[in-house]
């Protein structure tokens, strides 16, 4: 490979999570990661009040402040830089990727909404985070008028748009405040916009605009459907269609007011932007058609390559180019994985057991089926093949004989079923899944790892980096900067992974498929109409409070 | 009443539980209860190897030492009446009750055969405690033929003879030891033997010939079906069969033996024997039609007196006489109550909230339903309408947002639902049930109190005394005595309820008629066969138990 001859050349990669960025310098020729540094968001994530105050923010808003993405810029690059004791004219390009759908409306010249002085005490100004989750009577009204209409995107989508997205959130502002709807010249993925600040050039990203901006085929919804939804929604897609690049593309090169922020070069290579979860599978080495990555964490995001687009029941999307360019990118999730897991240790286990080290330990010296439980992991709704956020979890099987670490090894078992379902799903719509990668938090717990082999028994390997997000900026970065010809070659020399790690255990797989077939039976029955008594639960549970909450503010009343 | 004039008199009711024996001396003119003592067994529940050594038992066996029984009347008796500082001269009269089916096998002249020399260390020759379970294989071929013959008694319990009563322990040890079976002149009751001690002469207790050995209309089952069962088992109710006599009647009088170990005057009246729930209605004055009793502890024990026989679903039995001469005695259970609260306290509370009393000042604090759970009560199977011990218990409802309290409180409201299925069986079967007196250790509960009075939506009282038990024997030793002409008036003089403590508040009423039809669902679901994941989840934890045990017992054999 030409770029191993002469002095080492580096790349930057900036992940942009929930609550911090991160910055990790990379050498181009075999990605060693040499520094790293990490910012927290001064104003995490705004959920009840502006920061120069407003109305207090409703329930399910989450905000963010766009100023505190470019604070990761200021801080943790040259930060990283430092630490990697690396000459910054050895860098030869800078990668970003970030949450999404995270999105902000803008002028124009990129100028965020809330940045302007008569618009920061309006809500819709400001950045809407991924978790953002008000717009969720939009997207009823998105999802419904397109089965209406057969619009032949809805299936990319599994048949649902999520609220998270940017028509519903889109559709939100223009019915909550018109006025800042028609301000929005451009309705921005953070994604997009950090590239913007860094290149000054603005671009939109083959993945976003794919998963989270209902592009197919070229398109975005047609005009006619957009008239239907709302007339005044009719521009929308003006607001967001701009420079459409590929994944490991460059879209500009540094500009002289980020190079002051970040200490970097002007004029090197910018990639265009990209998405957490998306640009792990790089870091991974598993843009191979077949290979499923899950990056593990709180929740979990699973990303595939395959050959063609095919319609699969609940996943989240499949776009062309959405993971790397020349493949069908396909995406699905589970909602509750690692939380799950942090809610049992907090509010369900004894003292004295009440560790995941102790709760593993004693729960991987059981053998498979000894607890006698099965449960469903819908602690945080459903929303793989199911997409419902209403539903909730179930556990069967209890005696008083079981223990805490039975029901925390159930726990564990419980979202692997719930990968299998996927891992099947994918399958039976033709788009085969050989092997796993695991990144993110998860991977340190070995009886884990092991579970999901078994479970859906297939190899499993880790990824080779505890910084999987910033690596994949980094190689999009050495893409773009023409270090390597495409992201598939940058992923090989620069990717780590370790390969099959966890293989099947046959004794294991046969008793989990007996367990996996009463998940599938409480999966379909509870999930599927037989018997809605979870989202029966739910609407009681509301009313309940509800019902508590007015009854304390009349109290109030009578009292003041 | 005429026995009000004079010095007082006193009467002593002796409780034989599980791990102990109480002896408590009451006041005849109006129930005062002067005096306790209690006496722990020496042996306690035997379960693994004999007090003289044998063969090691089998899983599930359960065994008692006949001369701990003796312990309680020779200790706690006379302790008893130490305490209440009573001169023995002015006691007129003991009774008693005992835990059932609780039984043995004797000689014709009540000698245990346990004290044999040549049978001490043979198994079979022991008491068979209530909860000793493993003559399952017997109860399953009583039930099984019974069925097939259309044995006219099988439906007056439930449909179903328990692994717990008198014919399948005795099949079982007629299977297992012939010869201690064929040595058994007598096969009885604790309840009566305890009486034989006390007078010299044998009886039989209406109450427990009729639930425990299958007595129904003046007669057992017939010679023909016993040969069927097995030929060897035809001679089984000639061993049983003795002098039946209904309850509060006078069995004997205290014999010279039983007043030295007593310090009780020798020829006062003995009552005949009884069971520990069944006079605790007496104690309760529980006596009237549609009345139900539950004794409420690890596990709820239902009693109640009907005008008329009629065949519930899945009750214990209903009897002639079996709770009060003159009415139909019905018996129902819950197996798993207490037990579950306590199960939770230890295994699923954190630290901080690991007290019944914490979890229910917070559990109180929330409007019904808020917390969005319903759970089936099956921790310990079920024994009441579906009665199958392999049952097991189940949450649904689960959030990231359930806390500890809110479980509790879901556990507190399922073996309300419980209650109010039996309550609704029986309802059905055109037995009335008009309210609900409440005795045993969980009444000082106020809040699964009131859930108990909104979910049944009936008046619930609580019986006037910690010792119902002990109270309703010296209640009925007072009618053997001849103080009071029936029980129902030595009852209404002696027993103590509060009537009505706790009344249906009618927002809590509707709330839970809503959850309880969830319940219900769910219920019939996993317990009448849709799904028996419960079923096939406990085989794969046997068989999973029982492959790692043998692969130990393999290793130790290789390592050996």
């Amino acid at each position: 490979m030409s770029e191993v001859e002469g002095p080492d050349r580096y790349v930057v990669g900036v992940d942009f999570g929930t609550l911090s960025g991160r910055a990790l310098v990379v050498r181009v020729r075999d990605g060693a990661e040499v520094g790293t540094a990490v910012h927290e968001y001064r104003h995490g994530v705004i959920e009840t009040v502006l920061p120069d105050g407003g109305p207090s923010l409703p329930p399910d808003w989450a905000l963010q402040d766009p100023d505190d993405y470019r604070d990761v810029l200021r801080e943790a690059v040259p930060a990283a830089l430092a630490a990697a004791g690396v000459d910054p004219t050895a860098v030869i390009g800078i990668g970003t990727d970030f949450t999404a759908c995270t999105v902000l409306p803008t002028l124009a010249d990129g100028t965020p909404l809330c940045e302007l002085p008569e618009l920061r005490r309006r809500p819709h100004a400001w950045v809407k985070l991924w978790k953002h989750h008000a717009a969720q009577p939009q997207a009823d009204r998105i999802n419904a008028l397109a089965h209406e209409r057969g619009e032949p995107w809805i299936g990319r989508y599994g048949g649902k748009i999520s609220a998270e997205w940017q028509f519903a959130k889109g559709l939100q502002m223009l019915a909550e405040d018109p006025e800042v709807y028609r301000r929005a010249e451009r309705f921005v993925e953070a994604a997009d916009w950090i590239v913007w600040e860094l290149c000054g050039a603005e671009t939109r990203n083959a993945c976003t605009a794919g998963y989270k901006g209902i592009r197919q085929d070229g398109r975005y919804p047609s005009a006619d459907y957009l008239a239907a939804l709302d007339p005044g929604f009719t521009d929308f897609v003006a607001k967001l269609d701009g420079p459409l690049l590929p994944l490991g593309a460059r879209a500009g090169v540094l500009g002289a007011r980020a190079a002051a922020w970040t200490g970097l070069p002007e004029g090197i290579a910018v990639a265009v932007g990209n998405v957490d979860a998306h640009v792990t599978a790089a870091a991974a080495q598993a843009l191979r058609p077949g290979r499923l990555v899950a990056i593990m964490g709180t929740s979990t995001c699973h990303v595939l390559n395959g050959t063609h687009p095919a319609e699969v029941p609940g996943m989240c999307g499949v776009v062309d180019g959405g993971i790397s360019p020349g493949a069908w990118g396909y995406e699905a999730g589970q909602s509750g994985v690692g939380d799950i897991f942090g809610w049992f240790v907090r509010h369900g286990a004894p003292a004295g057991l009440d560790s995941h080290e102790r709760l593993t330990e004693l729960a991987a010296a059981q053998p498979v089926g000894a607890h006698g439980l099965v449960a469903l992991d819908w602690w945080n709704g459903n929303r793989s093949l199911l997409v419902n956020h209403d539903l909730s979890g179930l556990v069967v099987g209890l005696t008083l004989a079981t223990r805490p670490p039975d029901v925390y090894r159930a726990l564990l078992e419980a979202t692997a079923y719930g990968t299998r379902m996927i891992v099947e799903a994918f399958a039976e719509a033709g788009v085969p899944v050989d092997d796993l990668v695991v990144a993110g938090g998860l991977t340190s717990n070995r009886l884990l790892m092991q579970i999901y082999a078994d479970v859906t028994d297939r190899p499993l390997g880790i990824i080779g980096s505890a910084q999987g997000p910033a690596l994949g900026s980094a190689i999009h970065a050495a893409v773009a900067a023409g270090a390597y010809p495409t992201v598939h070659e940058a992923s090989a020399a620069m990717g780590r992974v370790d390969e099959g790690v966890y293989r099947p255990i046959p004794e294991n797989v046969r008793a989990y498929d007996a367990l996996y077939a009463e998940y599938r039976a409480l999966h379909d029955h509870f999930g599927r109409g037989a018997n809605d008594v979870m989202l029966r639960l739910r609407a009681i549970r509301n009313a309940a409070v509800d019902a508590a909450a007015e009854r304390t503010a009349s109290t109030l009343e009578v009292v003041g």
